[in-house]
């Protein structure tokens, strides 16, 4: 029985051939004149020392030694830039943008804590993120509360407290709204979500097109427990360029107008939602990561060039909301904006060393002690690596860069050009500060310790890293 | 500057058109005759009551009322039966497998306690799964350690405790454990993983094929510090049907030939993995979930018919095993699996509610309380739902089921028919007991209690719900 049959005969033959085919084929495809193309770390505050990479003069490996690896480090500093580019107001304005963040994008209290205290309000999406937001004391009117998954305990609440805007996520939550105002005797602020057509749609918003906003509107004006306040339109997806971001706003300023025409409705929040993108990441083109994968074809860097800076967003937002109300001779409204991603993508690093390695077909793969439970966007999107203690070697090796879940899954960089990498060595994957915090798993291995790196070098620890307790501490034996 | 440019219009009318595309081809392209196709209930332990379903006579509906929404409900008797049906030994033989869980799979402590206290051991793959298996109880001689991240530290405990088997995840640990047992002064039970053709490879094994394994054992062979007891094999993917067993056992077989006829080696303990899958789940192909997404077209049912049992699995092993070393008149090692989807994927439901629903151009979206943050495996396998307390109502209503985070990609079914949901409706997804609660994340809403019906119709709760307060627990000021 256990005489080999023809089929897996014929198929190592076949996998021989094919790893044959690859390992001739990669010199060709592959785009290998002389370095790998990567971003410049002084982009994130990065420098180069003799002991590896700094972040602000702070060493990254120290500082994996010091709290542990993995970690996630973040740059206040650029944080605080980010927060105040978003509240700029642009030259020959009177005013800016209202900002909210995206509490989802990575809700880790210490970076919240100092957005508010530069402030920045806070856009929640759920009952815990409401909760979360009262605790750090948010004004109520600082809070807009989004999202498909609102319990009618916490729009009572919101309702109570009088936030800045309840907005229905669609159509159907204007009744629902009414009525928990009606029954709490109080009269609920809201906006409604639209969809834009150059947008997500399904489970979000209500379309524009055919009327359909415009009669979820009309609804909402005609309950007395509703003072319809805001009009919510996120695009989603990225936007990188100057003539998405235009052509979105038009479009929702077209429904603005409509709403002044046919309902008589002024609105005294106008909110665009976030989406605005990050210059150095994009989502990866399935043939690019397959000639990766293949042939270890470098992937190509996002164009960076021309994208929006924040400064230029909020100029070009702004420019547009109140060149369009002169135009009608109608007084601005205030503008409300959600950033996340671009809020706090590049003040935060994922740090990461090397636990084992194995060399085979001569592609190296590292083992990190951070895969796909911390760093799941990697799998579909462009995230610059560098290597810390070995930055500056000549990046000639080609490593898959895979984490510590037993799982082929877990693979984070498929072939990256890198100096050699041997054990105890570390890695920072940039960009780490938009849903890599929230989409952590506890897979296998305790989530890391969060720090930020301080204006004054000083180091502060925000989160602890999880214990092995901590894992089991929800496990009970009631019954048993 | 709002005046319309002539691509959004473009856009527009683009949009427009597709969608009634989409609707004049939908009936042609779906598969709607009769009733969509499913399991049976009973395959679970469900059955039909007037209340809704129930899982061995216990409401379910009634559970997410007591215990909360959503909820993990584990089935002791299915539990019980797969740990039996693995450690059964096959009709005229005289032992069968020892069997391990792989704890990665459902780290739930009451369940992990369960299948110990039938008599099953622990695969652990990381310092957290074996401090977990030593505090569970297990016998050193009863945990296998395995995985491509494990610490010095916990290889040194490995070690001093002498459990079953340390496996090296790769040749490039041999001598690292060599190392670490001298300076331990005990000689490391240890295994190698091999990867055979017919399976994965990556980090994950050091190939058979062109003498690289072979040569990984010779030079584990010529450590005095490592007793080199086992060879591990794990085939990945699903393991389906009885010729993808044969074809990897025999390929496993072959190979323990060599080493014995080369090498002189003759291993105590033959491990092959898991894998096996489950009759009721397939990974999804990629043309049914496009015209799924498309077209709502059905997807299809998986074959289940002919499929590998557990029974049957363990008799072809057991079988291909014993037959070979009669053949070459030697005696029997023992035989280890590892199984994890395959002994609790069907033993755990995830409930869950409907929040809210929104209906546009004929799809009902429901937004679920679960979403990929708790059944992130939906996305890619086919998983089957069923309606709780609306069983039994013909299901002729396109539904896409949603989650509450707010992303587009927390979609879990693009469209599935069932009866009409409404507000506070109850759903049940089945096959949730494997990677559903270790890829868990809090993404803006706390994890889930896990409740389990056992065999006397009682409830127990083995784990808490996350509260608001446990999800900021690690949030700290130090040096604010």
């Amino acid at each position: 029985m256990t005489s080999k049959p023809i089929v897996p005969s014929a198929r190592r033959l076949l996998a021989a051939s094919k790893r044959q085919a690859k390992s001739l084929l990669r010199p060709l495809v592959a785009n290998w004149n002389g370095a790998p193309k990567t971003f410049s770390p002084e982009r994130w505050g990065l420098s180069s020392e003799p002991n590896g990479l700094s972040l602000r003069g702070v060493s990254l490996h120290a500082l994996l030694d010091q709290w542990g690896s993995p970690l996630f480090v973040v740059d206040e500093e650029r944080l605080r830039a980010n927060a105040v580019a978003f509240q700029s107001v642009p030259t020959g304005r009177t005013s800016g943008c209202e900002v909210y963040y995206s509490y989802k994008t990575n809700p880790v209290v210490g970076v919240l804590r100092a957005l508010h205290a530069w402030g920045v309000g806070a856009e929640v999406i759920s009952p815990y993120e409401l909760w979360l937001a009262r605790r750090l004391g948010v004004p109520p009117a600082r809070i807009i509360y989004n999202g498909p998954g609102k319990s009618d305990e916490s729009i009572r609440e919101a309702i109570e407290l009088g936030i800045g805007s309840i907005n229905c996520n669609h159509a159907e939550e204007v009744e629902r709204i009414a009525r928990l105002a009606r029954q709490a005797g109080r009269r609920a602020r809201i906006g409604i979500r639209v969809a834009a057509n150059a947008g997500w749609s399904a489970q979000f918003g209500t379309p524009i097109r055919d009327g359909l906003a415009l009669a979820a509107f009309e609804r909402a004006l005609a309950f007395p427990e509703l003072e319809v306040v805001s009009i919510h339109a996120h695009r989603g997806g990225m936007i990188r360029w100057e003539s998405e971001l235009t052509s979105f706003v038009s479009e929702v300023l077209d429904f603005v107008e409509e709403l002044r025409a046919k309902l008589g409705l002024r609105l005294e929040l106008l909110n665009f939602g976030g989406s605005l993108g990050l210059p150095t990441v994009c989502g990866l083109d399935g043939r690019d990561r397959q000639l990766n994968q293949t042939f270890h074809r470098d992937l190509p860097l996002p164009v960076a060039a021309g994208t929006l800076s924040i400064e230029r967003y909020v100029e070009v937002l702004v420019g547009l909301v109140h060149d369009h109300h002169q135009r009608v001779s109608e007084p601005v409204p205030r503008i409300a904006v959600e950033p996340g991603r671009s809020m706090t993508g590049n003040t935060q690093l994922l740090l990461a060393k090397v636990l084992t390695t194995k060399t085979m077909d001569g592609v190296r793969f590292a083992v990190l002690d951070a895969g796909i439970n911390l760093a799941e966007s990697v799998r579909n999107e462009y995230h610059q690596v560098l290597p810390i203690n070995r930055f500056g070697e000549p990046a000639t090796q080609v490593h898959t860069l895979v984490g510590p879940i037993c799982s082929p899954g877990d693979t984070l960089y498929s072939a990256v050009r890198l100096p050699t990498l041997n054990v105890g060595d570390s890695l920072a994957v940039l960009d780490a500060g938009a849903y890599f915090v929230p989409f952590s798993t506890s897979f296998s291995y305790p989530r890391p310790a969060i720090v930020m790196v301080r204006g004054s070098g000083a180091v502060q620890r925000l989160r602890l890293a999880e214990t092995f307790e901590d894992l089991t501490r929800l496990e009970t034996d009631e019954g048993a």
